[in-house]
């Protein structure tokens, strides 16, 4: 990747953003106009001055921007003028733009790219950026992608390929710049003189023998302040944070966080160094992670390009519908067992979603803060049932409160004190549900192997649903006919 | 802050955890014991041999570890333990940890020193980081502190403390090297040589003139590789991201994200050199942001210390479970309305739930992507209305097939074709509310200058719910009746 320097904004985004669509629009009437007269065929189009004159403001504005800020562009435009502006996009420019773009939206752009012009988009890219890219490629292009790169190249693009999206090793890049330990700092700055420029995020030079085994890194600050008379090995840091390639990225990205950090080897297990974490990409990861816990929470499936079709809406959306709806159904057949009582008493059926409703309610805020806890490895140090006593003590006195309040409420309406008493004890005893199961359907979740966070609020809403009635329903049976 | 190298970890973050947590189990045998044998009294206690010896061994483990490592094991721990280590840290280290606990932990431990402790701590820090604890810290303490600090300090410190939260102003600091644009590169070489040491997070040098407006940045990455003998003026970029200290700081931290930046100077309306923001605040302010955004779907006010008393937990939780008694008691009354029609046709009353409860899943998915485009900036240029057309083919085709697959599971165990009919028909309609309100409801908390993610989720749920029920038993009273 050609390193692009960030330059201050003139105006915000927003503005940039409401920029090019006003173009594409003065654009689009351009086109309405010549279509109505007659001139709508391509060459005669392309011939009429004020169409060029826009397309090349158009063009002129988005070349000023930074590739972060036309992906964003891209993000923000429906499909068609998305597509207008991706092809006044210099060709040279389309790999960086890809690797800004989310992937849903990614997947548009490249459909709309021959294969020429794909390759011609990636010939500039470094291997794990190649690597990022290679999966939503046609297969052909990526083989002939893989033909144009040299040994070393190809050995690293293969390697970022072998592991999974969430370990290191597909995270790493490989632009780092290494020294011997044998040698004075003045050394070094000669050194790094003579190289063009230095990799993005170079906050330490990695310090390696003559097998490739990382013996310390280097802070440029250390660098920086040191005599330069001094040995490389005097001033090194012997005992630098590094990772192995088949680590858990989020766990990097979380070091990261906890020790400030900027960059860092990546070692493999005989201690040679093999790449290089930054950053930027743990960032990017950190986002990406709490978007999706968002996105399962609320049922999509992933990120959803705003402007996607409905049809690919649909597919996003279906899994998480479904089963709602099969937990939504087994809710009706519990009622379904107590028909018999609705009909004798029908107030039953107009109080019993309150129930069900405030036990999801207190439910999901339970299961957050414990799945919030794992993530943090706060759990499994004894702690669970003492959280669990914890809980149970919260939804006891909700249940209290909030169940005495709207017992009163029931009395004053229906003019019952039993159906207050029952509907006070049905919150109780279903916040009590709500906490037990908000500890442990995360708990087993894990214990299972599985992600405590994906679908466990379906799940706890489907107890506290399913249950909320049947606790309501079941006690009004048996004290109230 | 005295900056802490952070070394690989021996064992994992876990591991040295359960050390901890293992010491202090062993260290409340030998309390127990001693308490049993009569020997329960302090003096007498610390007298006991073992006693001491898993203190020192704890104090021991302790003191090998990052500020962010003990901030983690502290936020592990319940209450008690918690304290135990707390007061076991060198009181030097305690300012430095308490700037890594969360809010709530930092309170807990605040609690539990003197002033005179506090003041032990908080003496090392820079202006910045006391400005992030004053707001916790007694306002007493506060002021004895301000009265050590020189002038500058205070200054800083009054600067920060006078911003919002949000704003770039109180996530600044203040540790800068500036240098001339009329010097060579190495004098600036030499000048550094001279400093002890660089401030954490140095990837460029700021460039101010005489009045110290910012003319430049000097990245490092430049001064390294480029020949000495030039002049700061040719070598530095003279247009770089810079923020000013009353704009928002998430969108300081997106920019951090999209143009991958370490550091980048803070400048006043004059174009003044302020201060400097770095990624490490930003990556903490984007934990955060996702952080409260997944908090307050679930209903959660603010981060909560998982040992938190019942009591705290439950102010922590009760205004959202309020709010949800009375969306659930308005979807009650609804029902109410229809109390004939359940008493005649009983299974109403088993159905209902599944129509509510798909709507609110429904929105809750609509709502859930509208608010992350939102918060993208990708809403806002005329984009609503092929939104809402989206959502609502969406909701509609959704509506048709799970409906109609509903519509035939309710004929199969009702033998009612008609009661079939109106279930479809009642959830397509509600589908079709839950992306109209799913649209509706963040766009106009946003033009009302409201938080569009603040309890959005909860507005649905209430439409769809109360909606649901309408639309069904109203048809139903409608068709069937």
């Amino acid at each position: 990747m050609t390193e692009v320097e960030a330059k201050k904004p003139q105006e915000s985004l927003q503005d940039r953003l409401a920029q090019v669509v006003e173009l594409l629009h003065r654009q689009k009437i351009v086109e309405d106009l010549a279509y109505r007269q007659g001139i709508g065929q391509p060459q005669e189009l392309i011939d009429n001055l004020e169409h060029r004159q826009n397309l090349v403001e158009l063009q002129r504005k988005l070349e000023a921007l930074h590739p972060a800020d036309v992906a964003y562009i891209l993000e923000a435009l429906p499909l068609d003028d998305r597509l207008t502006v991706w092809q006044l996009v210099k060709s040279e420019r389309d790999g960086d733009i890809l690797l800004e773009v989310s992937d849903a939206v990614r997947e548009t752009l490249i459909a709309d790219m021959d294969d020429h012009e794909i390759l011609a988009a990636a010939k500039d890219l470094d291997a794990d950026e190649l690597a990022d890219l290679a999966a939503e490629l046609p297969r052909d292009v990526v083989h002939e992608l893989m033909e144009t790169l040299d040994a070393q190249q190809r050995e690293r693009v293969r390697s970022a390929l072998s592991y999974e999206e969430d370990q290191v090793g597909a995270l790493m890049d490989f632009e780092m710049v290494t020294i011997r330990e044998d040698v004075s700092l003045e050394v070094v700055l000669r050194y790094l003189r003579r190289l063009k420029e230095l990799p993005g995020h170079t906050d330490k030079l990695f310090v390696v023998d003559y097998d490739g085994v990382l013996k310390g890194v280097l802070p440029i600050k250390r660098l920086l302040v040191n005599d330069p008379e001094k040995q490389v090995a005097e001033v090194m840091a012997n005992d630098p944070v590094t990772f192995h390639p088949d680590e858990d990225a989020y766990e990097a990205a979380q070091a990261f966080e906890r020790y400030d950090l900027v960059s860092t080897p990546v070692v493999d297990k005989g201690g040679k160094l093999i790449g290089r974490l930054t950053i930027d990409e743990m960032v990017d990861l950190i986002r990406e992670e709490s978007e999706s816990e968002v996105l399962n929470m609320a049922g999509l499936r992933e990120e959803e390009d705003i402007f996607a079709s409905v049809w690919k809406s649909l597919r996003n959306r279906w899994a998480w519908l479904a089963l709602n709806l099969i937990t939504a159904f087994v809710a009706s057949r519990v009622i379904g067992l107590f028909d018999g009582s609705i009909e004798k008493l029908v107030a039953l059926a107009a109080l019993m979603p309150i129930v069900a409703g405030i036990g999801g309610n207190s439910g999901n805020q339970t299961i957050t803060m414990i799945v919030r806890a794992m993530a943090l490895d706060q759990m499994g140090t004894g702690n669970g049932f003492r959280l669990l006593r914890k809980e149970a003590g919260v939804g006891l006195l909700n249940g209290l409160i909030w169940g005495g309040v709207i017992g009163l409420v029931v009395y004053w309406l229906y003019g019952s004190w039993s159906l207050g008493v029952v509907m006070t004890a049905a919150m109780t005893l279903n916040l009590l549900l709500a906490a037990l199961m908000g500890v442990l359907i995360p708990v087993t979740l894990a214990r299972m192997g599985r992600d405590p966070a994906l679908g466990s609020s379906v799940m706890i809403t489907a107890v506290t649903d399913s249950g909320g009635f049947f606790i309501f329903l079941g006690l009004a049976t048996l004290f109230l006919l």
